[in-house]
Parts: C-alpha cells; sequence; structure tokens
C-alpha cells in the first residue's frame, strides 16, 4: 500500500510539475488583447512612452491577473509579445520571453485598487519637473480634471533609502501603491508617473491629457500671473461619464491601425 | 361637426409629426460643405484641434441655421456627418447621428452675431494659460491683430455656479455669447476657446494665429523685459482686407486634400 | 512737316508702349530659379516661413533686379511662378502673376545693400519676442554668429505712425533698409524680421539658425542666471567661410528635391 | 658609393611615398559600420545633429584609430563615407574624401579616455543655455543619471583666447578633453556639447537623453520652486547595466533601417 501511495505521490508531482511546466494563460478576448496593443502604439504616437515605459490591463476573466507586454518598445509590440502576469509578477506562460523589471508597479496597484482595470508608467518629461520639484501638479482644464484631488509624489528613497530609482520588487510596489492611495495619477520623482484607470481607453485618455496639462502648467506658471485650477467640486461633475475618452479613442486607434 | 373637427385635428396633427419626422435639411452650396470638412481637417492638422472641438459655418441659405459636424472627431469629419442645426441647436434631419453636446455655444453665437458666419470651439493648450490667470492675451503680431481690442474671459462659474463645465444648454450658450460681446474671441476658464469670423477661411486663420499668439506672448513675457501689442488703431487698418487669409488658406487646403 | 513730326511721335509711342508691353524677363541661370524654388521650400519645411513671407535672390546678370515669386505660399513655389522686379518694385513681365504686397522690403535693400544677394522676410514666432520687446536678441552659439554686432529693431510707428504694419511701399521699404544698415538682420515690431546674405544657401542658413538661436536664448534667459554671448571678435573668425552653411544646403536641398 | 646610397634612399622615399599613399583602412566588423551609420541617423531623427555634428566609434581592432564619416550631414551617411582615422586626427585612406574639421574632438578624447568607445558631437538647442550660463546641467531623472557627477563646460577662451569657436587643431582637442576629464559629457560654451560612452548604443542613448534632460531641467527651473536632483550615490547604482539603452537601442535602429 506504502508503495502505491509513494508511487501516486510521486505521480502527482510529476502531474503538477507539468501543469506548472504547461501553465496556460487564461485566453483573453481578443478586442482586449487588440485594444492593450493599440495602447501601446497610441502611447507612443502621442510620445508619453517612448523606448521605455508600459501599459497593462487587469485580466477580464482573471482579476487576480493582468496583461502587459514582454519587455520591448511599447511602439513595437505585438499581440503575441503579450505576457499574463499574476500579482507576484509572475508571467504565466513566458515561453522564454522577457518580462519588464518594473512590472512589480503593475502587480501592486491592481493588488491594492480594485477599481483599477488599467495602469500606465510613463517617463513623459513634461511631467518631471513636478516629480522633481515642490511645486504641486494641478488640474488646468477640463480634459485632466481627473486630478483635481491632487497628484502624490513618490519619493522612493523615503521607502528605501538610496535605489536606482527603479520598481524592482513587490515591496518597492507596494510603496509606490501606498503613495497613489485612492488618487488616478502619482508622480515618481526622478523617474516619471504612473495613472491608472477603469479601462485602457480611460487610461490612455488620462495619459495622454496628464502630459498635455503639465505643459499648460508650467506655460501658466511662467506668465507670472495668479491663476486657478479646476474645482474638486467642478470635476466630480465632469468626470461622471465612464467613458470620457471615447471620442479620442476612436481617433487614436483609427490612426495607429492604419 | 365636433367629430369632424377632431378628425381634422388629429389628421393635421399626424401632418405635422409626419412633416417634424422628415424634415429636410436645406441644401447646402457643395464648396461650403467642403470647405468645412477641410477646416475639421486643418484645424486637426494644425494642432488648434485634437480628438476634441469643433468648427461651424452659419448655413449660407438659412441664416438661422448652421452646419456642424456630428460628434466625431474632427479629423475624421467627412461631407456625410455635416449636421444642420436650429437655433435651439436641434438637428433638423439627424438620422441617428449624435450632435456634439456643446452645440449650444454655435446656436446661441450665431443668434446674437450677425456679422458672424463661421464658429471655432477649440482646447488649444496654447491658450489655457490665458483663460485660468489674470494675465490678459494681446495680440503680439500683425496677424492676430483681430485681438488688439481684447480677449475677454468666460467664468462658466459666474453664470452657473459649480458645473462639469461644459456648455451644454442654451442657457450657458447665451452666457457665453454674453461674454463675447463683440469681440472677435474668448476665452473659457479651465476649457478652451471661442473663435468668430465673417467666413471659415478667416476662423480657420483666426483660429491657427490665435495659437501662435499665444505661444509668442507666452515666450515674450519669459523674457522678463518690457514688451508693447498691436495698438488698435494699427489693427483696425490691418484687418481691412475681408480675405485676410486666403493665402494660408490655399496652403491649408491643399495640404489635407492631397 | 508737323503732321510727318506728329506721326513719328505717334509711332515712336506706340513702339514704347509695346516695348513696354513685351517686356522681357533678363534669363537667369536655371540652377539660381532651381535654388530660389528649393529656398521656398526649405524655409517652409524648417517652419521659417508658413504660408506668408518670402525669400529673393539678386539677378545674377541685371544687379538692379531681383528674382522673388508671385504671390503666394512658398511651400507651393515652381519655377513657374518666379518673377523678375526692379528696384522700384514692379514686375518686368508680370503675364497677370500679383506680386507679394511687401516687395518693397526687397527692391529697398537690394538698392541699399550692394553686398547683398539674397533677402528672407519671415515671421518667424520665435523673433517676436525680441522684436515686440526691449530685450535684445543676442548671438548663442557659433552658427548665429552674424548677429553678434547686434540686431536692429525697425519699428514701423517711429516711420509713418499709425500704419497696418505692412511695408506696402517705396517709402517703408527705404526706413526698413535704413534701419538695417549694414547688419544681417532686422527685426520687424509686431512683424516679423528680415535676414539678407551673400547667396541664397547663406540666407536660408542664417534664417533657420536665427530662429534656433532665438529659442535658445528664450531658454536661456528663463534660466535666470548670467549668461553670454558670443564675442564680436569671435564672431568675425567664424564667419570668413564664403559657403558657412554648404553642409546644411546640401542636405536641406536633397530633403526637399526628393 | 654614394651614388649607392642615394639612389637606395631615394628608393625607399619612393615606396615610404607608396606606402602612405597605398595606407589601407583596418577591415572594421560590418556590424560596427552599419551600426555607427544607424547612429548617425538616430541621433538626426532625435535632433540630437541637425546638418551639423558627428558620432564616432574607436576601431574594434586598432584600439589607436577611431572610425567617423567624411564631412557631411549624418542623416545622408552610408558605409562608404566611414573614414578610419588616426590619434593624429589624419584620415588611413582618405580617397579624396574631406574629413571634418573638429576631428580633433574625437582623437584627443581617445587618446586620453581609455574607457571611451564612442564619442558624439553634438550641437542640442536645449544643452546651449547651460553652455553660455552660469547654470549647471543636473540629473534629473533617472535616464540621464550619468550626469549625476557634474557636467562641466569647456571654454575655448580661456585655452586659446579669441578664436572662430571651432575645436580645430590638436591642441584645442586636447584641451576640451582635458575639461571634459573622466565625466561622461561637456559642454562646449557658445558651440554645443560632447558626449561619451563605452558602446555605440550608449553613446546615442546618453546623447538623446541628455537633451531631454536639459529640456526638463529648463522646465522645472521656470516652475520657480525648489528642486533636486538625482543622487550620485543613486546614479552610480542606476548604471551599473553595460547595455543601459539596449532598449531604445532595438526601437531607433528598427526605425532608421525601415
Amino acid at each position: 500500500m506504502i508503495e502505491r501511495r509513494t508511487f501516486l505521490t510521486a505521480l502527482a508531482s510529476i502531474f503538477a510539475l507539468e501543469r506548472i511546466g504547461r501553465a496556460q494563460q487564461t485566453p483573453a478576448p481578443d478586442d482586449v488583447i487588440a485594444d492593450l496593443v493599440a495602447a501601446n502604439h497610441i502611447l507612443a504616437m502621442e510620445n508619453v512612452l517612448d523606448a521605455m515605459g508600459h501599459v497593462s490591463v487587469r485580466h477580464p476573466a482573471r482579476p487576480d491577473r493582468f496583461l502587459l507586454a514582454r519587455s520591448m518598445p511599447p511602439e513595437l509590440v505585438t499581440a503575441a509579445d503579450i505576457l499574463e502576469l499574476d500579482f507576484d509578477a509572475n508571467p504565466v506562460d513566458a515561453r522564454g520571453r522577457t518580462s519588464y523589471l518594473e512590472r512589480f508597479i503593475h502587480s501592486e496597484i491592481y493588488r491594492a485598487r480594485r477599481d483599477v482595470n488599467a495602469i500606465v508608467h510613463c517617463h513623459a518629461p513634461s511631467l518631471i519637473p513636478f516629480a522633481d520639484s515642490d511645486v504641486p501638479l494641478r488640474a488646468m482644464y477640463h480634459m485632466a480634471a481627473f486630478i483635481a484631488d491632487g497628484v502624490p509624489v513618490f519619493d522612493i528613497r523615503q521607502a528605501a533609502g538610496i535605489t536606482d530609482l527603479l520598481v524592482r520588487d513587490a515591496k518597492l510596489g507596494k510603496a509606490l501603491a501606498a503613495s497613489l492611495g485612492n488618487k488616478s495619477a502619482a508622480l515618481m520623482r526622478h523617474h516619471g508617473a504612473v495613472v491608472v484607470a477603469t479601462s485602457i481607453p480611460n487610461v490612455v485618455g488620462r495619459s495622454v491629457y496628464l502630459d498635455v496639462n503639465a505643459r499648460v502648467q508650467i506655460q501658466t506658471m511662467s506668465l507670472g500671473g495668479k491663476f486657478t485650477s479646476v474645482d474638486p467640486a467642478e470635476a466630480k461633475l465632469r468626470m461622471t461619464d465612464p467613458n470620457e475618452y471615447a471620442r479620442a479613442w476612436e481617433l487614436w486607434k483609427r490612426k495607429v491601425t492604419r
């Protein structure tokens, strides 16, 4: 009997290993994959991302997983490059494909924020002045009203002392998620930003207009006068449309799929 | 007799409804439609409009109506997307096509300003610093001399308190038109601008050069010296050509119709 | 006898008129025409000119005449659009083609400056801050060393009081030429600039780098520190090559003739 | 005997001249040539170089030589345009091809810095404000962390008094190399910059991000607040990857070889 049990245990182990080896990605709808690929291309076209940075979406069928391209320039991403990752930021079925070093930005924010379905991490130059200085980024106009309640700045040094500035593990991802709190965007000192939203079109729209908004604020402040920003009460009314950026998304997607 | 009257009344109602149902757009000249389509594309090409904003023209045969694209990105507009709207901002023959939410900007300005035949509503980033601050936009050079008599700032909050910042009804459209007064452009706090002119080429030319002018003023003020702007008397002499932007229009139209 | 004399006088008049009617352009070398067409396209490509502004060259065979496109956007100019003008700014053989209103800029500078063989009149936005303010434009780096001896500002108001700001006659052209003096460029308040040089490649090179230089100075001054500009003695040594912009011209011409 | 000696000496001279005349370039690997050509095109595409400036690589087989295009616009460089130069900045086998006037920038830095395998000399407008003023360029974000230990400014006037600002001989090249010291980049007053790295991809990446970083600093300082830059200790950790810019290089090379 023991032999048989040993045999079965061994057999089970073999199957388990096999299963891990063969771990399959949960099939994601084609349109979600297509939208994520388009998001990569749009963010490159709009200069929110250059060769660096990334965009992800929570898996529609597995809320504890998310989809993210393998480590590569966003502009070149195709459907075959999309990986499924779990909340430990491990790819489910890498098949030799390398993951982004900073994938923990995504895993830890999805873990912390059930309302978030899509995340962008970017290094848009217009945002760095607000990440590196004591001047807070403010909502200068209605397309960026989603930041009317403020944009926190994540200082990795306060979380972990001297680092290489990269969010390269779960601990740092958690610290960033804590800094983000319940907000829609956070700046990362000497690094860039993270933007979150309920959908791919929304996170792309927010990222594009966050960049425009930052440039507007820089120019406004250079005038030297007094200025105001969107009132949180106005912003709340402005942000009720769940498809806020649908018209822009329509245009952008058309452009990158021409 | 009553029966007959009731019958006739009912019959009349049916015909009236039928007429409404069948309401036809007043045929507009093909070249006006073509120019309006080109204006959409030019304003996108020149980055005055992105996926948002719109341009309209007063109907040549029906001065109490105007032509405006259905709700869509200007860059993608075709002749089939042009709607005819009345001064209540209702499309005459929508056939399922959605109108821009902020079409009241156009209806109320056309109603208030008989001299205006074309209107642009935009969110050009260069204009926001002057919409959000107490620094007045000034005419920095001759191509933008049309603002030498000043650019009012419309603050929706003074008109309607806390809103979503959008001009989504006739009341707000009237308040904006009142703010514009007899001027050629008005800024909209935390939002954008409206530009008016006597023709499509002129409203496009004014919009493009208003954007250039704003950037010039921002750079001029960053130098920190004393500066002057175009004198209203000079501007009056400069603005006598009814085809002021004809040469630019020729170039732009050629580019978008290549 | 009187009759005969009258007859001959009348005959002479007819021939004179005929001669004027038939006035021929002095044939200009094809390569000069080609370079002038290229200059128009390059200045548009480099955003020194938009739909407005112009570039001319002194006629190689007739130093009292110059070549300038008919009134049209520079980007669209072809060889067939090039007119020959005399120093009264009259086209020699217009054949129905309209001249630029501000052609007097060219005629009066060629008249006043024997060393000048090519002229650009532009409205480059980067230059206006220095035309409109009391901050002098300075030579920030070696490619723009030609302005190390200063850039005068022409204020049309001092020359002619309230105008439409345009150089629309010989008197205003002379006033501008006087303001330019022996310099390489002059700014025109609320308007733009004029740049002169010994050749088409040089005037194009100077115009492109004057624009770059202006943007550099704006950014330098925004830093708020102390700064220096190219010393006139350094500039004199730097500017000895008669083909200073040959390498850039090679690239630009290749690009616009692809 | 004298006759014979004279004869032999003359013969030897002839052979020596012949040898010089026939001097062969040391064959360089095709992929190095291809990368150098790509670097020229990438730097033009990214607006680090315009028609001027140059990029070189140390010869893989002859560390006392380097590869540099003949005098021409970087955007037009092909493999046939690459010259091999020695540390006296002489081309080994010019075959009528002209060298860049400022090739001494490369020869003297390669001579002084054994760790350097690739060099860019550029005139990027964003860098000039820091070259011309007393405001030091600082590392504003992680992609430009390589300048966290400072960017010296080379003032040719201190080295050689009044010049034409160009590094046109070995003496000036040595002075520039001395100013660079052991740093990764140096600014050149009224001129531009030099950037050095261990490889072609790295020197291209550093040049592109030095430009971005400069624009970020200009915008940061225009906000008027307090700001910080990357700590040298953070930068040291950040700069450990010898293929730091591999992902960007992959994208850029793909774009220029399409």
